[in-house]
């Protein structure tokens, strides 16, 4: 039987420990560092010939860095002969690139795609992609988990599932809200932003009953927080008795911690997809950890299993 | 006819502008930025449909970095319909990681070029790779330039052929040497490097007259000046009246400019391959350009010609 072996490269080591905890297994042994030009040198320290691999690594900034580890940490481990090579991706850089929204725009999310696959990786999983369509842009089977139900346990864990609406902050992040909406039996409501005309402010339209309402917002990555810390303001001033907040994936680039900090949002609630650097790490915003999740997947895969009827809630 | 069009990323804009003024065309209008998270943003900003491109970009460090913008250049190109996709690359990154040394180790050099090949890329221009056997990676057509020409140039033009022997800085660089000696039509000599046990310091054993000769040491780039600036020092306690050194590629990382500027090397020339920032622009280095060179190259692929005897001088 091929031996199960978890390696974590250099973007999120403590979420890699977390996840081996779960499998309960220990992490393989490597070196990733650099040579005194900036290039990357891989170094794997213990046979792995045969062996059922999972590679660990978000490819968060620094994007490019963290994605050419993890394309060169595949093509060691094919080289070196393992017999299969699970790319474990908990946030997917790139993801935004997904189509062409305007001439002559690349798609980077299927470049990364195919670089991942030439590589060598049998196949990948990944955790609330930004959008689903990314999964097939592989030619490799594609395992889409799904934070939803790890953020639900937050508000239902906390009793703030009552009186609650989940609130999108767009129209193309409705289907999320109903995912969060339903385990939370709660209603929804929807922002829909409104140009009246060219140059002339968005208007927030607040679609669902708000008022008086504890919101809970979501969506799948806060980045600069914009979006969210208006619509925080929004649904305040629709009479919104408390405002939070939840997302998978906390990018939070340039100006989003003051923002956040500035804003209406009581807490944020993320997982730790993306290790987060201490000045981020701010009392409003709550890291669960997607380890256990993660883990479970990887068992699944190694035995082979189909995926259960209580662990389909947790694919997407 | 297509059309010819050059675009520059942002490794090199310098030898880009001079790449186009020797082919007598205008840069192509792009914009190559960040995003607020730092990922890569390109805008092409010209119609480009049918057009045969060249793409000028050095995977210099911040390698990961450069070579992203290289590879997402080439697949928004190809998505843009441009009718051929030459790419090239004055310095090749990872050219040094070609072959396994040990085991479990990757050949990020040719997944490297891989990566390039399935982004889209029709044919590859590079200069003095690390090792000839890199154009074996690709399976588009590579042309491969030699710097040794130009180099040879700056010691013609100032006499400094006379008395002159040229020296391998180890037994991997002779026929690199023998080239710049042909052009010279000087001697050659070589650094044989031996540990005469484990744990002694190595003793650089000269192979070759240099006592009272004028030393021209050539390699095909200077990364950390370890091995030239030793060299250097080894020649002069031989009796060399002078030493000079020249290299294809400045990489100059680490502690390079400060053992250049205490060796006993006279003059260091270099070409533009890689661009330099301010602080490691010193008295002792020579930057010759190799924009006329490589606009000579794109000439005679847009020409469709054959190499003439003449050029094929500048061909590996
Ligand atoms: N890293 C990024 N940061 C901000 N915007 C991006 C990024 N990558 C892509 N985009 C843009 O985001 C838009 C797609 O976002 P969305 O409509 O949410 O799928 C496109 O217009 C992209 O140009
Ligand atoms: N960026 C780099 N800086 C320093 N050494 C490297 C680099 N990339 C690869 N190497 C090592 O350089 C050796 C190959 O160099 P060479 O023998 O000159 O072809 C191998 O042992 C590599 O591990």
């Amino acid at each position: 039987d091929p031996k199960l072996k978890i390696f974590a490269l250099n973007s999120n080591k403590p979420l890699a420990e977390k996840i081996a905890e779960a499998v309960g297994v220990k992490l393989g042994k490597t070196s990733v560092d650099r040579f005194s030009d900036g290039e990357i040198r891989i170094n794997i320290e213990e046979s792995i010939r045969g062996d059922e691999i999972f590679i660990i690594q978000s490819t968060s900034a620094p994007v490019n860095d963290n994605l050419m580890e993890l394309l060169i940490m595949i093509d060691a481990l094919r080289r070196a002969s393992a017999s299969t090579i699970n790319v474990v991706v908990p946030y997917y850089g790139y993801a935004r690139q997904d189509r062409k929204a305007r001439p002559r725009e690349p798609i980077t999310a299927k470049l990364v795609a195919d670089m991942i696959v030439k590589a060598g990786a049998s196949r990948v999983v990944a955790l609330d992609l930004h959008a689903v369509q990314i999964q097939g842009f592989f030619d490799i089977p594609v395992d889409h988990l799904m934070g939803a139900p790890l953020l639900a346990d937050y508000f239902l864990n906390n009793g703030l599932e009552k009186d609650a609406v989940v609130v999108s902050p767009d129209h193309g992040g409705v289907t999320r809200a109903r995912k969060l909406a339903e385990f939370l039996k709660a209603p929804i409501a929807i922002i829909d932003k409104r140009r009246p005309k060219a140059n002339v402010a968005e208007v927030m339209n607040i679609i669902g009953a708000v008022d008086g309402k504890r919101c809970i917002l979501i969506d799948d990555m806060i980045d600069t927080a914009g979006t969210i810390t208006l619509a925080a303001q929004a649904l305040k001033d629709a009479g919104a008795t408390e405002v939070y907040a939840c997302a998978t994936h906390p990018v939070l680039s340039g100006p989003a911690i003051e923002r956040i900090e500035n804003s209406p949002i009581k807490r944020l609630v993320v997982t730790d997809s993306i290790k987060l650097p201490e000045e981020k790490r701010i009392d409003k915003l709550l890291q669960v950890s997607v380890g256990p999740l993660i883990g479970d997947a990887i068992k699944r895969i190694h035995e082979n299993k189909s995926v259960s009827p209580l662990f389909k809630n947790r694919f997407h």
